[in-house]
Parts: C-alpha cells; sequence; structure tokens
C-alpha cells in the first residue's frame, strides 16, 4: 500500500500572551465580580454587556502607551472591507454604545460591565494580551457630583470584596489643575494674570488656554513622564523632562527637552500633596494663581472633597493628590486611583507597596466623536487581576480549594449503585463523584481523589454491598496523621469509618464540619 | 483663517450579527450561568477559561455546516506569520487545553466552561456572530457510566433554572447504531451476516466498517440531512437522501443522490422510536442484526437506559431515541439532545414545540489531532440564549424589572445632603441613587424615575429640610391610581407620604414590601 502523507499535528499551546484560567482561577474571580456588580447594581447602576468586536473606526486611537497609530489591536478585515477589531478597553465601547443608543437610554446613564480585552502588546512576565476589566461609568452628568459618587463606589467596592480600610486610599487630582499647570509654566507667569482682565478678555484666553491644549502633542509625552513620579521619584520625572535619564538597567531612557525652568514647575506641582486636603488646596491656589482653567480645577477638587467628607468618606479613605496623573490623554476634570498601602515583597523578596488596583476619571469628548455633541461623562475601571492578586496577599480568598467528596468504584457492575450514592450526597448540598476512570487499580483511584484535593473517599466493595455498609475515609484526617501522628493518636482518631449505607450522608456531612 | 479639512465622524454602531446586551439581559443570564455552573460543580466539574483566541491550527475544521474549510471562523495574520482566530466552540478549545496540560490535570478531568464563542457565518435574524455556550465534559473516561452521568446532570440543570419535569425530555441516541445503519444499508444486508464470521473475521470485519466509515465523506452530508427530521419529517428526509425536495418557499434543496432503498433504510431507522426503551432497543436490534459495530451501539444505549433508570431517571425525563442524529461529524458514540416539549407561538402565531435547548455526546478523537494518543471524551453544550427564552416563555425569568429608589434634586447646594440619604437607603440594602442630571426641570427628574422603573421617589426641598421631613412617592401606586382609580380611591390611597426625615428608609422599605 502507498503510503498516506501525513500532515504534521497540530501544536497544543496557547498562542504567545494568552493563557488559560482552572478552577479555583475561575470562580474566585466569578465570586469578586459578582460581589463588585452587587455594589454598582445597588448605587443604581445598570448591567452592560457590549459586543467584543467592534468596528476599527467606532475604536479610535484612544489605546494608551502606544506610539504607532493602529498598532495595539486585534484587527482584520472582512470580505466587505470593513475592519473589525477586538475591544482594548471597555470604555470606546461604551462611547460607541452611548451613542448609538442614547435615544433610549436614561440620561444620566449609570452603566456597569466586565469582561475581558485585549490587547496586541509585546507579551511579558505576568503581562497577558487578553485580561479582565470591570468598570462603573456615568454618562451625562456634567457635575461633580457625579465624580464623588464614583469615588465613594470604588471605596465601597474595596472593602466589599475584601480590603480593609486603612489598607486602601482613593487619590483624587483634576486634569484641569494639570492643565493649569502646563499653560503657566509653558507660558510664564505675570502675563497671564487672570484677575486683571474683562469679562471678555477672560473668556477669550479660557477658550484659547483650552483649545491650546488639546492640540498641542506635546501634552501627551508630558503626562508620560509625570506618570512615573510613583516610579521614578522627582529627580527622575525632572530628569525625563529634560535630558532624560538612565534607568536601573543603565538603559538611557529620553527627555521631553523641556527647560529647567518648566520641569521645575511640573515637579512643584507633583509634589504640592500636604498633611490635609486644605492645605494641598490652599499649596494648589499659590501655584495656579494665574490659571482660570487651573483654579477652577482646584474648586472642583475642593468640592468633590467636601462632599464626600459630608458623607463620611475623609482622608483615611480619600485624599487629593496632585501627583495622580493617569496616562491617558482623553481625560479632561478629576482623576483618581484607588491604591492599596499595604507592603508586600516583590519577586526579590524587598518589601514595596502593592499599588494601583483600580482609576478613572472624567472624560467629557469620547462621545462627541461620534455625535459632534460634547457628552460629560466620568467612571473607573477595576483591575481585576491585580486586585485579586492583592486578595490573595491578604489571605482574603482561600488558596486552598476542597474538591468534591470521591466514590471509588469496586465493581463496576454496580455502577447505578455508586451513582445513586454520589445523587444522594448531592441532593445534601454536598459536592461529589463517582470514579470514572479504569477501576481495575484502586491505587490510582486514591491517587485521583488526592488530586481533586478531595475531603472524603467512601468505599464500598462486594462485603460492604453485602452487609449494607460503606467505608468512609477522612482523607483530611488521614493526610495529618501520616504526616506527624503517634501511634497513640493514630488508633484513638481513626480516618477511616464504617458505617451502615444509610447513614452514608450524615457521616459525611460530620467530617466535612469536623474539617472545617 | 483657512478652513480645516475635518475627517468624517465614525459611525456609532455595532459590526453587522453583532449585538449589545442592557441591564436586565445581562444579569439574568449571569445568574442562569451561576445556576448551572452551581449544577455542574455539585457534580464534581472543575471551572475552565481558556483564551478566546486560539492557533487557527489548534482550532482545525471541525465547524459545522461549514463546506469551505477556513470559513466560519474570524482569523488574523500575526507580525510572525501565525495565524489567530477567536474560538468558535468551546470543544475545540477544550482538547487543546487538555492535550497542552494533560501531564498535570486529573484523569479523568471533569470541567464545565461558559462563555461568548464567535462564528463567521452571515448573520440573520436572531442569529448573531457572537453567543454564549455553556459546556460541560468528561475528558478521559472511556464508560457509558460518564455519557449517563452527562444526562443525568442536564437533566437536573434544567430543572434548576425552571424547566419542570414533563415539560422537557433529554433524548439519546448512539452513533455507532447510526454508523451500523450506514454500512449495513449502504452493503446490502446478507453479504454481512455477522453471526457466521470466525472471531478473526469478525474483528477484521468490525475494523473494516470502522474505517470505512472515518473516511467516507458522504457519511457528513448525509448526517446533515438525517438531522433534518424534526423539521421536514420522514418524507422530507428522504427525498433529501434521494433527488431533492422544494422548501416552504419553493427552492429546490438538491439531494444526497442515494438509492431509495438506501434512503428506506435510513428513513426506517429514524422511526424506529417505540412506545417504551425496551421496545426501541428491541426494534434497533431487529435492524441491526447484521452489523457488529451496531449492535455495540444498542448495548451502550441499553446500558445507558439502565444506569438512569436505576438513579430514577425514567423515560419521563431520558428516552432513547433513534432519531436524535446531531450533525457534528466528529460524535464517536452517545450521542444526546434536550428538547423542551411545551408549545409556544412562532412569529407567525402558529403553535409549535420549543426544541432542541442543549446538546452533545461522546468524541474520541479531539484530543488525538495533538497527541496521536486517542482519549475518550464526551460532553454536553447548552445554547444559553435559547434557554434563556424558553424561561421568559415560561415566565420563569421576570421580564419586569425593578430600578433604583430616586432621590430627586431641588437644591443642589444640598447635594451631599441628598447623597448621604441614597447612602442610608444602601446601607439597608435597598437600591437607590440621586439624580446627577440637571436639576433645574424637575419634571425631567420625574421622566427620569419612570424611564428608571422606579419604585419610589424621594423628594426634599426647602420646606422639607427647614422641617426635617421627606416626600416619598410611590410610583408604582401612582402609576396604578393614575391609570383607573375614583376620585374617592385617589383620596384613600395617597401614593405620596411626607414622614420624618429619619424615618425615609423605613418608609420606603414599608413601600417596597407592599409593592412586592
Amino acid at each position: 500500500m502507498a503510503k498516506q502523507k501525513k500532515t504534521p499535528r497540530p501544536k497544543a499551546i496557547t498562542p504567545k500572551g494568552f493563557r488559560d484560567y482552572f478552577g479555583h482561577e475561575v470562580t474566585e474571580r466569578a465570586e469578586m465580580l459578582a460581589t463588585i456588580a452587587g455594589v454598582y447594581h445597588r448605587y443604581g447602576f445598570d448591567a452592560l454587556e457590549s459586543s467584543a468586536v467592534e468596528t476599527v473606526e467606532a475604536l479610535g486611537k484612544f489605546l494608551p502607551d502606544v506610539d504607532r497609530p493602529n498598532e495595539g489591536v486585534f484587527a482584520w478585515q472582512e470580505e466587505d472591507e470593513a475592519w473589525l477589531a477586538l475591544r482594548y478597553d471597555l470604555t470606546a465601547p461604551l462611547a460607541r454604545v452611548y451613542a448609538q443608543h442614547r435615544e433610549r437610554l436614561p440620561t444620566p446613564y449609570r452603566r456597569y460591565t466586565m469582561g475581558p480585552v485585549w490587547r496586541n502588546e509585546k507579551p511579558g512576565p505576568g503581562r497577558f494580551r487578553q485580561f479582565y476589566q470591570c468598570d462603573a461609568d456615568t454618562v451625562g452628568a456634567p457635575s461633580v457630583a457625579a465624580d464623588a459618587e464614583i469615588c465613594a463606589m470604588l471605596s465601597d467596592t474595596l472593602e466589599a470584596v475584601g480590603i480593609p480600610r486603612g489598607d486602601y486610599v482613593v487619590r483624587v487630582n483634576n486634569r484641569k489643575v494639570l492643565n493649569g499647570v502646563f499653560t503657566s509654566v509653558t507660558r510664564g507667569a505675570g502675563k497671564n494674570d487672570i484677575d486683571a482682565m474683562s469679562p471678555s478678555e477672560l473668556r477669550e484666553y479660557r477658550e484659547h488656554e483650552l483649545r491650546g491644549l488639546k492640540n498641542d502633542e506635546i501634552l501627551d509625552a508630558i503626562l508620560r513622564q509625570l506618570d512615573k513620579f510613583d516610579k521614578v521619584g522627582a529627580e527622575g520625572v525632572r530628569h525625563l523632562l529634560t535630558g532624560g535619564r538612565n534607568d536601573k538597567s543603565g538603559a538611557f531612557i529620553e527627555g521631553v527637552n523641556l527647560s529647567d525652568h518648566m520641569a521645575d514647575g511640573f515637579v512643584q506641582f507633583l509634589q504640592a500633596r500636604r498633611s490635609s486636603n486644605s492645605e494641598t488646596l490652599a499649596r494648589l491656589r499659590e501655584i495656579l494663581k494665574f490659571s482660570a482653567i487651573g483654579r477652577e480645577g482646584v474648586d472642583e477638587l475642593e468640592q468633590i472633597a467636601d462632599l464626600l467628607a459630608a458623607q463620611g468618606y475623609g482622608p483615611d479613605r480619600i485624599v487629593i493628590d496632585p501627583s495622580v496623573v493617569r496616562g491617558l490623554g482623553y481625560y479632561t476634570g478629576p482623576v483618581f486611583e484607588a491604591e492599596l498601602t499595604f507592603e508586600i515583597l516583590d519577586e526579590k523578596g524587598r518589601p514595596r507597596q502593592f499599588g494601583s488596583v483600580a482609576g478613572g476619571g472624567r472624560y467629557d469628548d469620547l462621545v462627541k466623536r461620534f455625535t459632534g455633541q460634547a457628552v460629560p461623562a466620568t467612571g473607573v475601571s477595576i483591575g481585576v487581576d491585580r486586585l485579586l492578586a492583592a486578595l490573595r496577599e491578604k489571605g482574603r480568598v482561600s488558596s486552598q480549594v476542597q474538591g468534591p467528596v470521591v466514590v471509588t468504584v469496586m465493581d463496576r457492575e454496580r455502577m447505578a449503585e455508586y451513582q445513586t450514592m454520589v445523587a444522594e450526597l448531592r441532593g445534601a448540598g454536598i459536592r461529589a463523584e463517582v470514579y470514572l476512570g479504569n477501576p481495575k487499580n484502586f491505587g490510582n483511584q486514591l491517587k485521583y481523589a488526592d488530586k481533586r484535593a478531595s475531603p472524603v473517599a467512601v468505599i464500598v466493595g462486594t462485603d460492604e454491598f453485602d452487609n449494607d455498609v460503606v467505608q468512609i475515609k477522612d482523607l483530611i484526617l488521614g493526610a495529618k496523621i501520616a504526616e506527624n501522628a503517634t501511634l497513640e493518636e493514630w488508633k484513638e482518631r481513626p480516618s477511616q469509618f464504617e458505617v451502615p449505607r444509610n447513614e452514608l450522608v450524615t457521616k459525611v456531612q460530620d467530617i466535612l464540619k469536623a474539617q472545617a
């Protein structure tokens, strides 16, 4: 016979940068998301699940940290020539959804959404190309009360999932303040003394100031450098804003080439946080005395702090912090970031703060892309995987998983009877399964129970069937005894029990209770 | 000034065949999936969430109903030339996951998974290119006990989500039986009288019979026609297997061009169901007396029925039905389908049975693609959206949604006090929000509450603040009264109440209780 040409076997691997999640990893995330959804729901936010696929046109180019356009997304061309792409965040789709359905949606529209997003970036350790986001946004509410609400809700959410008060802080800044610093610094103070302007001059100046910012590409570059304050400190940022700096590995990072005078202005601003919100606000007013937009931003920050304080969200939970920048260019007002303040050990065993797990802010222009009309919007995005990692650090989600009770099979002709046993256990709410592999080697069955982290094994052979009894093995106790018990303890605390068949469920319940 | 050239605004639309899901649509699905996950978990199945993106190579060409290869998926080429694609079901990824991680997974591996899948098909009414699946599979268990377990679990699942016993049936068939019919019919009976064969002849014959089937492309075409039995009936299938038929619209559907004799054999088989499982099994043995593989299939069906009956899953829930075909070519043993048996009205108001909401079967060759070793596997996939639609039909999920309590804003300077009210309501577990739009027009606030389906509005203006009271408006009662009350009733049953500020929460609770 002629030998057939074989096609080579496909490789069983996830694409580079993608991974699978197993068992407990899936359920603990699902539980956390359900808790978060509960808080959002109670705040009046409605669920939304938008299509994972969008037109490239609708997604736009709002991806952070991507210098080349059209980079960063997974995109493909359809037969009708349209380009489609996987969403890279949950904010761009919200803008599209609101623009598309605004006639029938309530205004303001509060919505939450959770799900995977995809980024076509170079994967690295712990950096995946598919990950979860969990967002809440309010569209159509211009008032800073909407921003304050998001901050309060974020605070409630962190506590609901298990981050105790004192272990987190929501830091709030305002992009208008930052823009004010930008104009003050780049134009030089004095020239723009708004207090000396007539109302019409003032209006024209403010329009000019705003327009200037939007068109100015350098702002994005500056934002990216300011955003590194937490990592590289004041001196580091100063170098990044001017001539550049060498990073830890010795590589040279190019700077933005601002003058020293300008860089000083920004660094002064980043360090404007004082020991109380009112002192920080006073310091900001001092820095921003020549910028109308900057003063507007400070006023908003004051309103947010007052609103939150009146509801009991004091500076132990929410603080004004000018060093919060948020890299994204689309923010137009308040920005905020939730930071976990407890220390963990990094890969090299050094203590460091856990850092940011959520962030967001006001973006008034995203919907305008579609409709031409500015629609105020503000929202927050929780980094689900980082928050889960934090909860694991704090022992708030159990890393230990209890597997099912395993009913072993001694006589494969009596499978229906084994199945009836697991059905009874399940009927009592106990997770249980019958061994479905080849039952010939009993050792394999116990190894299987071990791999499944089973708390209890049930063993019923011919003798047991004849005598209408079952053997129940406490696998947790058995393992403990095997590890460190004396012979006396071994005898006193048997880990295997013979009970009448009709006591199967109650005995298993007793053992599970004792293990808990 | 020179007019700047504008780029046209992007269109705010989902790509063709995609849609968004809002509010209740999202949460009712999430609740149903959580219920299903609960049943699967209790059966010992572990959660798995595999990557949504796979290599095209790993996905293979198992997509049903697609004639041209590489059709049916959304795929794109990476910079490194690799082709990636969105998963089109949850079974192909399971085969990849098991092959990739088999060293550390338990055997048998029971897993469940739920999430969207994507199909690059022509969209139609109610037919979307992204939809949810919810699968449970057991990999590595060759015994039909695994198939029986899946059928029992499917039955439990349907009842858990709210389909009462009697409103569904799980119909079971066996691909081996179908293959037996295929060889009997295509070769003609008599020649293959296996009872007259020696053991070695028998073995050779069975191998030949199996190999013949796998290589035979016509089987897939026949399967697709047999699968239409529910829709077009016996005569319809007979025409589709022979010369073709005209469908309702008058269009001619080409046939498979079998001989009449062959078509008769298949149609006879489709109609082999009798009034009890034992009679059906007897009828199948009669039809298949000349096929070893067919008899093996009948034996398996008998074992499954016996196992299930012994556990109390009688023919009121699970029946043997030879007309269950399942279009997919990859099934190798038992196949099953859950059908809802109650009638609904179709688009034209005609009563029809709701039909299939879940299906699955045994597929022993999917993992082999990767490893070269056959790994037995069996599983079920629930059509989440169809099942939800069924529950809506039965009134098992409420189509009525209760919105949040809306605290209206009369005095925007006192926002913090309004926020404190909603915080108190939330603290008592009540969904509540403050109106965040422009508060100037009070009518808009009540319209908003209406659009949000709010049960209660809270109204507090300067007078109320001064007197330390709040106005609470029962919007459900108010709407009822407005609709059909007499003046007397109107007076007797006020829908707006003034209560002391500190009774806000208890009064709202009372109203919500009265509405429930």
